[in-house]
C-alpha cells in the first residue's frame, strides 16, 4: 500500500514524520476523509472544499491547488487498486525548529480498505457529555476528549458520545445529529458543529420531503423526539435508539431515518 | 544530536513516528519538559513523577520505570554532551490500527540546547482570552488554540495569552499566573489549571515569606494586582507588565517578583 507524503508515494512502513512535526509535538493538525465505491471518490468536491476551509482557517497553506489534489488522489487509487476504501488527507503543522511556531506544513494522503454493507441497518446508542469541541468548523485532529472518554461511554453501556453545552446538543465526536419530531420536522443543530458532508445531502433531502430546521435542540427535546439518527461519512444514516437512560422513539430504527438513508444511499450509489 | 525512541538512540534525522500514531491521527499524547543546566538535569523527578501522572490519566502505560526513564535520560545527556538544555519526554497514542483505539504507546525523548540568562529579567504583555484547555491537569500535547491564536495575541500588541472562564483566571498556555495583592499576598490559581513544576517551588517561597493563597483570581482582581507574575520551566518567574489594556502596578518588574525569582534562582542554581 502507497502513501502520498509532500511529493513522493511511499510504501506504508516508509510513511513517517520527524517526531518534530508539530502534530506530534503540539497535537497541530487538520484532515478529511472520504470514501471510494468500486474505485469512485464520493463527494471528494465537497470534501476537498472542506478541507481548504479547514487548512485555511488553521493557517496551514495546503501547498498544492484542488486540481493537484485530485490528481494525487487519482494516482493514488491507481496504484494501489483498493476499490472499496476509505482516503485520509492530513495537513501538519509541519517540522517545527522551536516545537511551537507554524512551519511548512506536511501532507499526507492515505487509504484504507473499508467495505460498508449498506444494506444492513445498524442502530446507535448514545451517551451525553458536556463539551464543546475547539474550533469546532473545523475537521482538526483534536479528538483527544473523545478518545479519552472511551471507557467512559462503554461504563454508561452506549456506542459513542453525544457533546452538548448547557443542555444544547451538538454533535458526536465523528457524527451530525439529527431528531425527527412528533410532527415529522426534521431538525438538526445550526451550530458549534463540524459540518459534515452527508449532513449537507441528508438536508437536502429533508428540505425536498419534509419542514427542516437548523436550530438548537436541547437534550431534553432529543430525549423525547419521534426519531433521531447519525450522519457522517462511514455511517450514513445510523438510526439511535438511545440517548442516556431515554429510549428514543420505540428503540427501533425509525420510519423516516429509514426512508432518508434509504434517499442517502441511492444518492451515493448513483454518484 | 541522538534522540531516544522506544528502544533507541537514533540520530536526529532518522528519529521519526509512522504516520498511523494517534498524535498525528487524533492529537493524542502526553509529555513534560525540564531543564538542565551543566549536565544537570532540573527537578527531574517533580517532571517524572508528573509525566507518570500524566500517562496514566491518559490511559497510556509508559512502559518503563522511573529508574529505567532516568538512566535513558543520562545516557543520553552524556551522548548528546549539551550542558545547557531542555529535554522533553513525549508519550503518544502508539500505532493504531483504525486510527481510533490506543495501542502501543510511543516514548519519545529528545534534547535541544537551550540557554536561559537568568541575570537579564525580562517582563511579559498579556492579552485576556476566554478559553478553558481540555483536561488542564494533564500536560497534553494539546496546544491548538494557543498555536491558532497567535496572530490574535499579536494583534492585541501582547506576547501570550492569559486563559479565564467566565471572568475566572486560570493559567497562561504554557505558564502559571500569580499576583501579588495590594497587601503583598501571593495569591495563584487553584483549579483547572496544570500544576508547574517552578509552580509548586514558588509557593514553597510564598508560604515561607508572605501570607499564601490559592484560590480563584477574576480578571478584575488581576486588572488591579500590585504585581503578577507568571512561572514555567524556561521563564522562572516572569513579571507580567500588562494584562490587556491595564498596566499591571507601575508597569515595571515589582519588587517582589524580584524577591521570589532571586529565590527560585538561588533554589534552581543550587540544585
Amino acid at each position: 500500500m502507497f502513501i502520498f507524503i509532500n511529493d513522493s508515494f511511499l510504501a506504508e512502513e516508509k510513511a513517517s514524520l520527524s517526531v518534530s512535526d508539530l502534530s506530534i509535538q503540539r497535537g497541530y493538525g487538520i484532515f478529511d476523509f472520504f470514501r471510494t465505491i468500486n474505485n469512485r471518490s464520493i463527494h471528494l468536491d465537497d470534501h476537498l472544499e472542506r478541507f481548504f476551509y479547514s487548512a485555511e482557517r488553521m493557517r496551514l497553506p495546503v501547498g498544492k491547488t484542488k486540481e493537484q489534489l485530485n490528481e494525487i488522489i487519482s494516482k493514488l487509487i491507481q496504484r494501489n487498486n483498493i476499490p472499496d476504501s476509505g482516503i485520509r488527507i492530513t495537513l501538519t503543522g509541519g517540522y517545527s525548529l522551536d516545537g511551537y511556531s507554524l512551519s511548512r506544513p506536511n501532507l499526507i494522503i492515505s487509504q484504507k480498505p473499508l467495505t460498508i454493507n449498506d444494506d444492513v441497518v445498524s442502530t446507535i446508542k448514545l451517551v451525553s457529555y458536556a463539551h464543546q469541541r475547539q474550533l469546532p468548523d473545523v475537521k482538526s485532529i483534536d479528538y483527544m476528549m473523545a478518545i479519552w472518554l472511551k471507557p467512559y461511554t462503554e461504563k454508561k453501556g452506549a456506542d459513542d458520545l453525544l457533546y452538548h453545552t448547557e443542555g444544547i446538543v451538538t454533535e458526536s465526536p465523528r457524527s451530525n445529529f439529527f431528531i425527527v419530531t412528533a410532527d415529522d420536522k426534521i431538525v438538526t443543530p445550526a451550530n458549534n458543529i463540524l459540518k459534515g458532508i452527508n449532513r449537507k445531502y441528508v438536508k437536502g433531502i429533508a428540505k425536498k420531503h419534509f419542514t427542516f430546521e437548523e436550530r438548537d435542540i436541547t437534550l431534553g427535546e432529543a430525549y423525547h423526539a419521534k426519531e433521531a439518527f447519525l450522519t457522517s461519512t462511514t455511517k450514513l444514516v445510523l438510526p439511535v435508539v438511545k440517548i442516556d437512560d431515554k429510549i428514543i422513539g420505540n428503540g427501533k430504527a425509525g420510519k423516516t431515518s429509514l426512508f432518508i438513508r434509504q434517499l442517502l444511499k441511492d444518492l451515493i450509489s448513483h454518484y
